[in-house]
């Protein structure tokens, strides 16, 4: 018998108590022992749930308690969350986590924690939802050199870049209906802005390249500014606007991460993923392209990832030392500016034939692209690959057009 | 240091070989140890290799050999695989194998010797390549109560119907063509009749289901019956065909288990995998569907998948009791026959008009569906969900028009 503590309430963590609860007899199978929910920390009371009598509102009473061997955290936030699973790995305790925002900020610590006192820190639930992804990844690399992992690692903003893309949907029209579907926030600002994405891409970063990648590191930019006419010009393109996380492995061991709207090829997996599905390719240097698929987030999907992990635990009588990374040394992030891309470009010209002169001396070879309605002072074209301080500097000296919008342009 | 043997030396022994030389110190990392390829058994001679002198003809040196813990199975084929296999685990040495055949054949059989012997037997890449899938498959199953496993798990006839969906091209051209890219062997039958793909699917079977699925007893057909008029007619309904394998609980807890071409919706997940790739479907209760896409072959995915089996043994000082199977009860499958479907079917009829009124009665509402070309004694259509039994019995009183095709429709 294994006596568990689930820290919060909320989606996760009611989720957590049902499926160990629903699936009891096959998770009893599984982990070769009985699972038990002793305590469920919240500071709300719910009377009505048939677990009542688990609750407490004292996290004390379960880090002194020595027949907790395991934890969920499934609070959210970074405090008090930090601090209560320090504590409980400093007191002996494995802890389970779908909180990325804390594994993004203090996996590097949390992980050195739990190796100093014997005990195992997971968080499979940190990154997309119930889609296995962080064991995988970790099995992936244990035979691979990983050289980039890239996906689509928000649900909320894949389902409105699919409104925008299959129905020409405005930007405003499609969180609007997000948000009335529950898949966005009120305050949508984690979401559509790229920190979620972020959060999630440092955490897959840190684990493929072992050392820790910091949020403030990652260059992040939302989707609030895109256009539906950039959609029509990737569309006549070929291609699809999709948020992409991606950490690169550039040839001098560095390491890029950023988080943007990006062109992909249609005919490409990552494009091929729509609504609030995620996705994430794993690029090894043995396995080629390995992508996974499923819901991203979600309440039994998240929880079923919580369980697995408790499971994972339960079962194993040692402690995993290769799921692990270290802190992350001076200097290990590259530029982004300075990894070669393509880039869409669009322009508006009162002299478009003389722009075009312009962009052609200026860029050399590049794809013009048409959508219906186009403008005759609008232009729109994809580069060569460059760095984007090429691109900045080449824009700089275009005199006779005026930037509307970039995206870039990538190849999964 | 761990001391490993390798029974096999062609392509993917080779490949397993060159990855643990290349990625040795990443493996090492990996692995908390060295891991040392002590020798290669295969009765060909290989001189030229920078390591010959690991060669060897005979077996016994291995399974005699203290120092060796850990095999590697790469040889194919039943006999004697087999008998290799089960002696190694007997002395007390964990096998790892990329041997499908042997799996689907005596999976069952092998776990309960490695469980016997308090040693590994490990399959990641007997399945999906160097997708990992049997791991997290397994992690999947932990917390959710799978319903459905289905996939496309031969890469080969992936090829095959991407070119006769995208370039219309007959069947024995694409063949001819993947024979000519090394992608189909000589004598294709394995592949193009769906023998491997079954071998596949009976191994999924057994470790979503937790009982041996034997290969004799799962339903299988193959695409060289394919004709591209049905092509055409799937693609017109919004559909493209695919070489399925699936594995389905049943609601009296039985289960199906089969191998057929079948039409899916163009926006599923499975249809949008193309060319050689493979992909792979776990529907959970609690996840939803969690879809997993690489390269299912190839000397280097494979041997990737075989390495990181090596590698988990290597580290783990516990064995791994719940990735395993039970042999089958009597009567846990239920005839395909039994199970509801929605179906395609192509007829020819003198009368098409009657032939229609005479199908509206036998079958009440069904989706008539139309190509360029369409000859005037042609019928397409897509049926309403019914047994396959109860499609033969209506097929049997249709007196005005002659079967050409059936194929079964699927909803991944």
């Amino acid at each position: 018998m294994v006596k568990v503590a689930v820290l919060g309430h909320g989606t996760v963590g009611s989720g957590v108590v049902e499926l160990l609860t629903k699936n009891h007899k096959s998770i009893t199978d599984r982990a070769g022992q009985e699972i038990e929910v002793k305590y469920i920390l919240d500071i709300r009371d719910f009377p009505d749930t048939p677990y009542h009598d688990k609750f407490t509102k004292d996290f004390q009473v379960i880090l002194e308690d020595p027949e907790i061997s395991i934890v969920a955290e499934v609070m959210g936030g970074l405090s008090p969350a930090f601090e209560f699973v320090r504590s409980l790995l400093e007191h002996g305790k494995s802890v389970v986590t779908s909180n990325k925002e804390l594994v993004a900020a203090k996996g590097a610590q949390l992980l050195q924690t739990a190796k100093a006192h014997n005990v195992n820190f997971f968080f499979e639930a940190s990154v997309g939802g119930g889609i296995p992804i962080i064991r995988p990844m970790h099995q992936c690399l244990a035979a691979n050199e990983i050289s980039e992992v890239a996906g689509i690692l928000n649900g909320t903003t894949n389902y409105i870049l699919t409104k925008m893309i299959e129905e020409q949907m405005p930007f405003d029209e499609a969180l609007h209906q997000a948000q009335e579907l529950g898949y966005a926030e009120r305050d949508p600002s984690a979401d559509v802005d790229g920190h979620d994405a972020c959060r999630k891409i440092c955490i897959l970063a840190s684990l493929a390249f072992g050392h820790h990648v910091y949020p403030h590191t990652v260059h992040t930019e939302g989707i609030s500014g895109l256009d539906l006419n950039d959609v029509a010009y990737a569309d006549s393109w070929g291609g699809v606007i999709k948020l992409i996380g991606r950490a690169k492995k550039l040839a001098d061991g560095k390491m890029v991460a950023t988080v943007f709207p990006a062109i992909l090829e249609k005919h490409s997996q990552l494009a091929n993923i729509n609504d609030v599905f995620n996705g994430i390719l794993i690029r090894g240097d043995a396995t080629g392209d390995v992508v996974f698929y499923g819901r991203g987030a979600g309440k039994f999907p998240t929880a079923s990832a919580v369980v697995a992990d408790i499971i994972d635990i339960a079962k194993a009588s040692c402690t995993s030392k290769s799921l692990s990374w270290d802190d992350s040394p001076e200097n290990h992030m590259a530029d982004y500016k300075t990894a070669p891309l393509r880039f869409y470009i669009r322009l508006s010209a009162s002299q478009a034939a003389e722009a075009r002169q312009e962009i052609d001396r200026l860029f050399g070879e590049v794809e013009y692209l048409a959508r219906s309605g186009q403008p005759e002072n609008e232009l729109a074209l994809v580069t060569g690959e460059m760095t984007e301080y090429q691109l900045e500097e080449k824009l700089s000296q275009l005199k006779s057009g005026t930037l509307r919008s970039m995206i870039r342009v990538l190849d999964y």
